[in-house]
């Protein structure tokens, strides 16, 4: 028997629980040896759950039972996460998480302590929920060079714009909805403003390219600035727009790594994923393009990741020596300025079209029902990310930009 | 150093040993330690190769070198690949295989042999060539019961149908222009009769339900009744046509698999898979909706999955007890006659809506530009096979059927 033990019985932790407890004979078959949840770590009390004996407040009891082999930190946050996560290392207990920002912070520390000690630290259901991602990245692409990412990668922003796009709902309406419907938090800011897609892009990144990638390096922008005649211009160009996180190797040696919204178009199978689904694009060098697809989030689609997690350690004797990256330099990421694609724009003000094309060049001009005369719309060819701020300035202070969204390439 | 033969050397075989050439620094880091292509076996001769040497049309020079750890079958067909991967297996190498037609007929046997000698019997390229589907089926939602699996497995057909559906070709013009450029071979049967895609779904099925699927037991129709009136119905109504491969668990314990032509409602992402493109789409009782989505052939995709497979093997010192099914009895397939699904009719004939609903009960009337007045289609409820052939047989013989489809539920 592989005794598991849990921190944190919340959303995630008691789906765990619960599918440890449910699906003991089939787990068992798998993983070569029944698995039993002997620990859950929680502050509060659960009785009226079947393994409400086995609940602790002291994280000790974890550590110092030497009999439990695998711990699942779904606690979330940094702190105390990352210090309890270090320590269970540190005891030889391999690690399972589901926690985004513990892997996006900590990754490279944590996975170096795991190879030290020689047991496994595991994080599959950190992004995308169940949708399975870190490993086939690692396993099933091992002969493939990963050139580029675009992952739709946060539900509650996909839902929004989703309604943004069918139902013609204005931001603030789509965030009430999904506030209302338990897709959004009260306080959405990690949503919205695309801090969780951020964390999320960082794990994909910092195992593509073999170096940690850190939050804090990549330009990240949500969606509060999207509006209806944005999605109206994208939809009768052929676009949707959706929240992107990108990570693509540059031919500097450097990366590209944003998040942001896009014009994704409709060729492209990103474009078809709607509402709280997630979708993540790889483009390999051998294989193409290759996309994976599901829900991003949810109590048993995440749980039933740690518990994949949790079988792959039980049933091998050896660790896992490749699933890992090297901490990052200053070269990993380059700047934003850099970054070059195709730019939509949305201008009010005295703009004549030579005007444009003088600050712009080629211009593919869009048009929408009910277009101000005032309003200028168009896609820029690809420039630089420097370029087109110079573009701006060029149009003076009497035009003013009321819509300015990256296109996908 | 991990010595690796291969049995053929046609396009899977030989970018497998490009990519074991050309990728030996990458892959030696993934592995753990260098992989080097000792031995080819072919007919044919290949002096431009840069392991030209390497060659022989012996396989007892395979199977007599204990040096060889690993043997790829990249031959196809039955016979002699079933022999001389039985001795492989036999003389304690394990085996990497590509060939769909192998594992759909003799993978209870294989997979048996493989565990008896403990070594591995992996097959990731027999399906979706180069997208992930084996090993995330098997390895990331092993906490799940998959319940229903519905893929575009073949490429080629689901080309023809594209071009059938977005440029209005007849079915014999799409079938010419995919054999120009070089999706489908002189001779298409194997593609466009469905028993490629057949042989894939059973290959999904056994792995999914723990029982071997053996193609005779599956009804399998391809897509040559397929006329344009078809896909025009479909499309008004808000579906595209595609031949999927089906397998889903019933109430009684058996199982449903079948290969044809389905009205896949836009709703259903498999619906948005064109071209020569795959997708698979799984049923999960925890994870919910996944998709896999990616090239279903080609030369690198596909030896990228076996080198993965390669991969997988050299880095472990246990061989996977866990991915394997059962030889199956009478009891895995249900009969045609018991499945159940809404139908898309079309008939020619003096036949009026009375004794359309005499027959089929509640049906939903469909149009098209340039129906002809004895012409009337229609989509049925859900309705069993065999209740769906008398309801046929009622209509008399005044009535044809110019086209049925069965409806993606």
């Amino acid at each position: 028997m592989i005794k598991v033990a849990l921190m944190g019985h919340g959303v995630v932790g008691s789906g765990v629980a619960q599918l440890l407890e449910e699906k003991t004979e089939s787990l068992a078959q798998k993983a070569g040896e029944p698995l039993y949840c002997a620990k859950i770590l929680d502050l509060r009390d659960f009785p009226q759950t079947p393994y409400a004996d086995r609940f602790t407040k002291r994280v000790e009891d974890i550590l110092e039972d030497s009999s439990i082999r695998i711990v699942v930190e779904a606690m979330g946050g940094l702190h105390p996460a990352y210090e309890y996560v270090k320590a269970c290392l540190g005891q030889g207990k391999s690690v399972v998480t589901s926690n985004k920002e513990l892997v996006a912070e900590k990754g490279a520390q944590l996975l170096a302590l795991a190879k030290e000690k020689n047991v496994n630290f595991f994080f599959e259901a950190s992004v995308g929920g169940g949708i399975p991602i870190i490993r086939p990245m690692h396993l099933c692409l091992a002969a493939n060079r990963i050139d580029e990412i675009d992952g739709i990668l946060n539900g509650t922003t996909n839902f929004i714009l989703t309604k943004m796009i069918q139902d013609h709902m204005e931001f603030s309406d789509a965030l009430a909805l999904a506030q209302q419907l338990g897709y959004a938090e009260k306080n959405p800011d990690a949503d919205v403003d695309g801090i969780d897609a951020c964390r999320k892009i960082c794990i994909l990144a910092s195992l593509a390219f073999g170096k940690h990638v850190y939050p804090k390096e990549v330009y990240t922008e949500g969606i509060r600035g999207i509006t209806l005649e944005d999605v109206s211009y994208a939809q009768r160009a052929g676009y949707a727009v959706k929240l992107i996180g990108k990570a693509k190797r540059l031919p500097n040696g450097k990366n590209e790594v944003l998040v942001s919204p896009a014009w994704v178009p409709f060729s492209n199978q990103l474009s078809r994923v709607d509402d709280v689904f997630n979708g993540v694009l790889l483009r390999a060098d051998a294989t193409g393009d290759v996309m994976f697809y599901g829900k991003g989030a949810g109590k048993l689609p995440t749980a039933s990741a740690v518990v994949a997690d949790i079988v792959h350690i039980a049933k091998s004797s050896q660790t896992s020596q490749s699933l890992t990256w090297k901490d990052s330099n200053a070269d990993t990421v380059a700047p934003l300025s850099e970054y070059r694609h195709a730019f939509y724009y949305r201008l009010r003000g005295a703009v004549s079209q030579e005007k444009i094309a003088e600050g712009w060049g080629m211009v593919q001009n869009l048009d929408r029902p009910g277009r101000p005369t005032d309003e200028v719309a168009f896609v820029t060819g690809v420039l630089s990310e420097q370029q087109a701020i110079e573009c701006e300035r060029r149009m003076g202070k009497d035009v003013q930009i009321l819509g300015k969204i990256r296109l996908l390439g």
